[in-house]
């Protein structure tokens, strides 16, 4: 080990060693961008001097409310200032940001209350009812509510709870923050939004937090300055840690309500968005937007996707309307993305399928990241033969604590020093990981393995398809079959016949849907469709 | 603290914590960016799978050559690719890199060579002399040495020792790495060159390399592959830590032995270079370069400058050359720079001497730093009035672990829990640092400090001089006085009367210089004039 053979007065001290924490990068922003804006809503701007005051008085109101350090705060909001606000806030105040999905049941909502025991939980005038049905169930101490109504979005307060302006107003606007001590403290706490079994706490700590800021920052890159369109929720992986870079880049960050084309085609006209993550499904949106929701665009507008792999078809329609798309790869566990579909110079020049085949790739290691593997039953690394799956395997910084009062879970996700994605992928030669499933949603067919992916790719080229999902039906002669669930483009018509022929054209047999079900199909909010639900509907067909 | 309640099982493992080092992003590069060029100099071309595998080779010779975790390997090299391959491989090797100026003199190398206690020496061949004189009088046991030819500049081996080449050749290319177990372990070894006194050893360590490497990838920003010519040269702070940065751009690094104009601008045209770093005598250089030198640019190409602040005149005269010049400060200290004159895109417009008065400033901290504050005598801030001097203070961790054996001046520089810089500086109402002068380099006339970067920016402005240094020369009734050292541009005249007459008009009495001196001046390889040799001149005179 790199240990000189006298390091004496070498030591950690205060001018050489502060633990990571993404706080830092607001307290500079705060004072070197102090008059950039920070942040966009409605008609409303926040400079840097101003965001970095409101997150003193939110932490020290905090404090004032009673919330020690480590102990939780939770939110209930969609992606308005307060959220982001809470993003720094929360941490400032030595507490831990535990941001719930607002489109959860209740019931969850009160499981996620009582496990990871918010003190405090900051919910949006919308998401009441949601939070006190919750509250109405719990069986341990309830939160205390800060209501945050949302007059841009035309909801006003109930008064039914102290109210978040005023909230912040019992706060020092030049209050110190609680810096950590360790860069291993908690930060985060986000649950997983499990399809079977009580959701997950995955629980992240400032450094993590920190270098996954800048992965995005890096990678992607971000640039000096960038107008980030909050897209991905917030409380989808803390919108994959996005909102802890902006400080970094000195950029602008335009919150983001209700996503639709029309709003993100104005956030995009009206602020010169540069940068957005959001799920393909939010590009199909995009896509399929009425011409009098479209808008110019003043310049390529960068576009992360993630959440589920983007189908072909979904990247060859979406680049042409200005705007460029990078895959990304990650989950709860990795602070969102740890792999980029990192594209070379040298493929500027691919068209058609040659570019589409190329920017389908799940991608590559993120800069921060130590180790990606895709591993096959025995823990080795499968051959990089573009075809031999294996489940993908990772190692690094951005990889969480673990699971909150679940050591056993912590330890079976960390078996043999990666954590386990359970999500199954092949090699290219080159090293670029290509997903094929999730575990769980691979289709076992007379012995073949289906990949469900695979399946929706070939029906989402039909041009009457909107959207789709394939799950395994259960079969007596096959075991499983694929069984399709299908949104038609408005006005489109197609048949189950049209359909499994078409798809039978382009795949083997034992890959071609046995059945076709035209319906809506059901979607987390962060766009991915929830295939247990399918899958539930299939067993019963 | 943000310590959750219960947090058993969120302990850090092998999954989750990895120690923060720039092998990871070379490791990284040799798999993702396998095929992409790492390294050219002269006809040569290294991919990033060669320089992994040289690198590896190079661990394990040195391994095989005795040396131990935690020994020190030294180099005497100028730019060339064997150095890159030592920023890695030596490090790889759990080794500590000493990278030796190679324009001390001998005396200060025998120092260096005792006071570190090299192992091992790779030592270009033009230095054989240079280290064998060192060793010669060395009271302990002399490193071993590697002898390094550059067939490319045309400098043969004299085989007086093992070749770099067949020292390589005893390595293996898949050779494991020895990775930090600690981030906190020592990556670098690198002497201050002090004008008084022997000089002191800075220690690195890895979490700082990381780190540093970051700073200006993030802030540049180097985006995505960028291509970077080695002007600095990689003893001086490993050249701002920008060569272990390019793995994780996939950018190249293309090596310049000789720093002239023709060579610069040859590596522009020749290999697209989009990014060097270069003391402001460069720019002089560029800006002086004959017109059978000069090449046109294919693009603007970005310019990082420090080691000095440059000249207002400099700063005008290079930007419609199409270089875009951002200021940086740091100190060995500091892993290279840790401010940047960072330019808002409102600044676009501004023109001349509005212009060059905003690139002139020092800047702000760097994203990946902590803190900087400019201290009065009592450690306080001082007034943000562009006016009030104090003390540059820096904390983060981008600052040293300390210097080596030498305790007490580790502390004496970590007093109150910030490095102290010993440079002056005034901070401007937004919060950017405007440095007057180092500590040492201020001179006291009459009572009044007297700026000797002010008085030498004025005489800048005087189309004869080509460059300039001012220093306090000791005189009865003043105390000290301003003592200026000019070079004159080729065919250029002008007279002493001249040239203080000049200063006259721009700035009060105290500051204009009692003398002027018409000499070349002495600089350090890093392009730094040695005003201690002028000092010496002026009391002599």
């Amino acid at each position: 080990m790199g240990w000189l053979r006298d390091e004496s007065g070498l030591e950690k001290c205060a001018a050489n060693h502060v633990p990571l924490t993404p706080l830092s990068f607001l307290a500079r922003a705060g004072d070197i961008f102090a008059g950039r804006t920070a942040l966009i809503y409605g008609d409303g701007r926040q400079t840097y001097a101003d965001l970095a005051a409101r997150v003193s008085r939110l932490s020290s109101a905090l404090a004032g409310a009673g919330v020690q350090p480590g102990e939780v705060v939770a939110t209930l909001l969609p992606n308005v200032p307060a959220h982001v606000e809470a993003h720094f806030g929360v941490p400032a105040a030595g507490a831990v940001l535990n941001a719930i999905n607002t489109r959860l049941d209740a019931d969850t909502v009160t499981y996620i209350f009582d496990h990871g025991e918010a003190k405090v939980a900051l919910v949006d005038t919308a998401f009441l009812p949601l939070a006190e049905a919750a509250i109405a169930r719990m069986e341990g101490p309830a939160p205390r509510v800060i209501e945050v109504p949302d007059p841009v979005a035309g909801i006003a307060a109930t008064g039914r709870y102290p109210l978040y302006e005023d909230f912040l107003a019992s706060g020092a606007p030049a209050a110190g923050w609680i810096m950590p001590g360790d860069e291993w403290e908690s930060i985060a706490l986000n649950y997983t939004s499990g399809t079977t079994g009580r959701p997950k706490g995955v629980v992240y700590h400032h450094r993590g937090a920190y270098l996954s800021a800048v992965n995005a920052t890096l990678a992607w890159p971000f640039g000096r300055f960038p107008t980030y369109l909050t897209i991905v929720p917030l409380f989808h992986c803390n919108n994959w840690c996005h909102t802890w870079a902006m400080p970094a880049t000195g950029g602008t960050i335009v919150c983001c309500r209700d996503v639709t084309a029309r709003a993100i085609f104005a956030a995009i006209a009206d602020h010169g968005v540069t940068h957005m993550g959001a799920a393909p499904i939010v590009l199909n949106t995009l896509i399929n937007a009425k011409a009098e929701d479209r808008r110019p665009l003043p310049h390529i507008v960068q576009i992360y996707t993630a959440g589920a792999p983007p189908p072909a078809a979904t990247l060859a329609a979406i680049e042409p309307l200005g705007f460029n798309v990078t895959q990304v790869y990650g989950l709860t566990e990795s602070y969102g993305h740890v792999t980029e579909c990192t594209w070379p110079p040298e493929c500027d020049t691919l068209q058609g399928t040659d570019r589409t085949a190329r920017k389908d790739r799940t991608g590559v290691l993120m800069p921060m990241m130590e180790r990606i593997e895709v591993q096959d039953d025995q823990d080795a690394p499968v051959p990089r033969d573009g075809k031999s799956l294996g489940e993908i395997a990772i190692r690094g910084n951005c990889v969480m604590k673990g699971y909150l009062k679940n050591p056993e879970a912590t330890r079976e996700a960390f078996r043999g020093g990666f954590f386990r994605s359970g999500d199954i992928a092949f090699q290219h030669p080159d090293g670029y990981i290509k997903i094929t499933d999730r575990a769980k949603d691979i289709i076992i067919s007379g012995g073949e393995n289906v990949s469900s992916v695979e399946v929706e790719g070939a029906l989402m080229h039909h041009p009457a398809v909107s959207l789709c999902a394939v799950v395994a039906k259960p079969d007596e002669k096959w075991g499983e079959v694929p069984c399709a669930f299908v949104e038609l483009k408005e006005g489109a018509e197609a048949s189950e016949t049209d359909l499994i022929a078409f798809v039978r054209a382009r795949l083997a047999g034992f890959k071609t849907p046995k059945h076709v079900v035209f319906c809506e199909l059901p979607k987390t909010s962060t766009g991915k469709i929830q295939k247990f639900e399918l899958r539930a509907v299939a067993k019963l067909m």
